[in-house]
This record gives C-alpha cells, structure tokens and sequence, in this order.
C-alpha cells in the first residue's frame, strides 16, 4: 500500500512540529509520496517586498509578482528543505512539484466571477504520475510542491490539498493508495468542536449548509471524496502530531467515506 | 553519450538567448542533463529587500538570508520555470537540485581564508547519480539547480560550473559522458579576444599566470579538466546560441584536453 500524506503550512511553520513530521514520515514504511503546502514565509516575503497579500475564500490572488515568490517558497525554500532535511534522516527525497514532468497537467481558472490571476486546477484524466512512479521503483520518495504548468509552460499556483487529492487518485490506479491529509488540527470538527470520527458525503454536505465546514477545509473534503471515487481506499484526514498512531487507527482523525456503513 | 550540458547565469538573464537555447536543448537527441546557473535575480531581490550582495572572487558571501533567497531563485523559480518550458516543448525535463537524493554531498567551505558561510563543495567519491540515472531510464530528463546539501541536511550554495563538472564524472562511471559548459561568450579568450580553439593544463596554467584567464573561467576550466580526469570523454567550453553547431564542430568553441596532441 502507498501512503500518501499531505502536510499542511500551518505545521511547516512550526518547527517542532515539522522537526516531529518528518522524523515520523522517514521512518514510515512502504512507498510513500508527500505533498507540502505553503505556510506563511510567502506572505511574509511579499509583505517585505512591499507586496500586500490578496486572499479571497482563504485562496490567494497570484499576479505575476506573486506567482514567482509562491513558486520560489513552496517549490524552492520549503521543497529543498524538506529534501534535504529528509535525506539527513535516511530517507532519498526527491522534491518536485507539478510543473516537472508535466506531472500535474493543470488549466488556468476562468477568471470570472473572481479572477485569481496564475491559479491552476489540475485536468485529473491528464495526469501521468510515470515520474513519481519510477521514483518509487528507484527507492526514492517524491516530495510534491503545489505549482503546476499549463500546457504552454505557464507555471500556476494551485491548492496542496487539492494536488494531493488528484495525485493520490493518479497513482491509484496503478498501486493500492491511502491518502492521510495532516495538519494542525485532530480532524474534522463539528459544531461542538469535536473531531468527527467518520464524514460521508451527505453529512459533509449538511456541515457545509450549516457553515460549520468552511474556507480551507473545502478542498481538503472534496479532494477526499473525489480521491475514494478516483479508487483510493482509504482518506484521513487528521493531527500531524503522531503519524504512526493515525495510520493505525490508535490516534483520533476523521475517515471519510462515500456513503455510512450499513448497520450490521 | 550522455550530453550534460551547463547553461550560465547570463544567458537565464537574456530572454531571447534563454529561449534559443532551450529550443536546442529540447531538440537534442539522446540520454541529456541540464545544469543551469543563476543570473541576476537573486542579487535583484535581494536588493528588493534591503540585502547588498558580497561577492569576493566572483562567489557570493552566503548568510542565511542570502542562502534562503539563492535556494528560492535557483532551485525555484529558475528551476521550474526552465522544467515547465521544456516540458511545453516536449522535452520531459524534471527540475532538481543537489540536496535532492542526497545527489550531491557537499561540505561547508572552510571559513578561512575567506569566510563564505553557507558555500559548499560536492565530495567527488560521494557523488551517487542515482537519481538522475533512475530518471533518464524513465525518459525524462534531469534539469539541476546549483544548491547541494551536507550529511545534516544544511543547504550549500555551490557553484554551478564546478556541480556539472563534478555530476559528469560521477556519469562517466556509469555511461559515456560529454560536457558542454555554455555560456555568453564563444570559448575561452586569449589575450587579444580570440576563442582558444584548444587549451591544456599547462597552456590554462600559463593563461592564469599571466592573468588572460580569471574569476568565472576558473572553476569551469578547473571543473572541466576534473572531469577529463574523471572519464569525461569530452569538454566543450563555448556560446549557447547554436547547441548543435558547438557539439558537432561547427561553431567555434574551446576544447580542453589534459596534454597537447602529439604532432602527427
């Protein structure tokens, strides 16, 4: 089985938090692929640069200025980083992001009714993970940057959660795949604020209706449910804290499925 | 043969040239490697944020802004926007760096004489071109970005001209090799400006006493005859407007070899 973890920015900018992931993540066995969000060093450089940062429904508008420092920090600064400090634990990471081998194939948003400037969104059918696959096969492990490429080479900014969500659904229909999107949280909260054990559509639908599901965590549930379509057997969603305990079952996250189990 | 071609800093700064030469390097046939320097972006954006860049010798004083910001420049947006243009030109390209796969282990450079803080030096033996080779099998093409990393995982900013110099031996013990160090100029000069159609060690030792040959042909002429050394079968040092012309003698170009041919 691949496990294909997606870590959010918000545990990137924490460093022991990131110092306690990838210990976790290299020592992790089987094939396995991780795909990093952002976190804040983007904002932070551009607000140095004089740029302010522009989000609209927590996505970023990417102007041409922003398009280069998101690409410089996700695919350059935290890539390489992570790389690097992997390869320091023992584990080969390789990090490329969507653009290389045209990995992630991807069409600039339709700039009505927002205009979200270099945003992409990946065409799922055109996907071909060949890369990530011989990667795996040569024992090294793919470290996935969230920048994709259009078809004429036009570098796009496009959502983590999202990349991870199609990417997992790609190599699923090669290898067995489970997807564990981590970040700060336990899971996906109720109104209560507790973690919900178990999501289905249906109950996602009704958490969105109500505003209780929103912003950020829209992607990460409708990537989830469109990677348990696409063939991947298993979506999590949970704390970056204890890898290990998540993927066994020992630590509380949030399981999405399709439809709720019958009642035995 | 494996062709590993360099592309410097000064033609990624030239729109019209980049654009040429990434038409040629598309087109080339067979296994191929592209090694890219860095041009003036990294110096620009640290002046947009307040940083005088230092450079002593030709090599740039690396503290730790100046690293994050060589990381970001070269590995990211130079990196990917070179990966995404090849791959809109057909060309399968992937866009790595030397802390990727641990490709190329580095050391900190001594700080004395010369303190350069975050610059390192690739370890020749330690070299393992796995990664690159695990790529090529897959028909892609590696595109490498001039930032290494030590055995703790720090970044090194390291020399591009003395990576593809040191990546092409390490090569050359698996599959033939020939190096092409392209750059804005025909060849090494002579005293009057004339490309040097051969040079050999002793002629490059008399041409640096004299003081025809300096700063930024050092290390590519270094480089090169360490890669002859190394079972590089071939180094050409020479402009980038026509790739093909260089590499099948029909441009002007230098040729380094270890000793004079002997008189027929």
């Amino acid at each position: 089985m691949l496990t294909l973890i997606k870590v959010g920015g918000q545990v990137i900018d924490d460093e022991a938090k990131l110092a306690a992931f990838l210990r976790d993540f290299a020592a992790l066995e089987g094939p396995k692929v991780l795909v990093h969000g952002g976190g804040k060093l983007a904002s932070a450089l551009m607000r140095s640069l004089g740029i302010e940062p522009r989000m609209v429904d927590g996505r970023r508008i990417t102007d041409a200025d922003t398009l280069r420092i998101v690409t410089m920090t996700y695919a350059g600064w935290i890539g390489k980083t992570i790389a690097a400090r992997l390869n320091a634990l023992g584990c080969r990471a390789v990090s490329l992001c969507g653009a290389d081998a045209a990995l992630l194939p991807s069409v600039r948003r339709a700039p009505a009714p927002i205009d979200f400037g270099f945003v992409g969104d990946p065409i799922a059918e055109r996907i071909d993970p060949r890369v990530v696959l011989a990667l795996m096969e040569a024992g090294l492990v793919p470290v996935i940057a969230p920048i994709t490429a259009d078809a004429e080479g036009q570098l796009l900014n496009t959502n983590a959660d999202t990349v991870a969500a199609v990417l997992a659904s790609a190599l699923a229909r090669h290898t067995r795949v489970r997807l564990f999107l981590a970040f700060e949280k336990d899971g996906v909260l109720d109104a209560e604020g507790n973690v919900l054990p178990e999501l289905t559509v249906d109950h996602t639908r009704a958490l969105v209706a109500s505003g209780v599901v929103k912003d950020g965590m829209r992607p990460k549930l409708d990537g989830g449910f469109n990677a348990l379509r696409g063939g991947v057997e298993e979506v999590l969603i949970g704390g970056s804290d204890d890898v290990p305990a998540v993927l066994t079952g020992k630590a509380q996250a949030t399981r999405l499925r399709l439809a709720a189990m019958p009642t035995p």
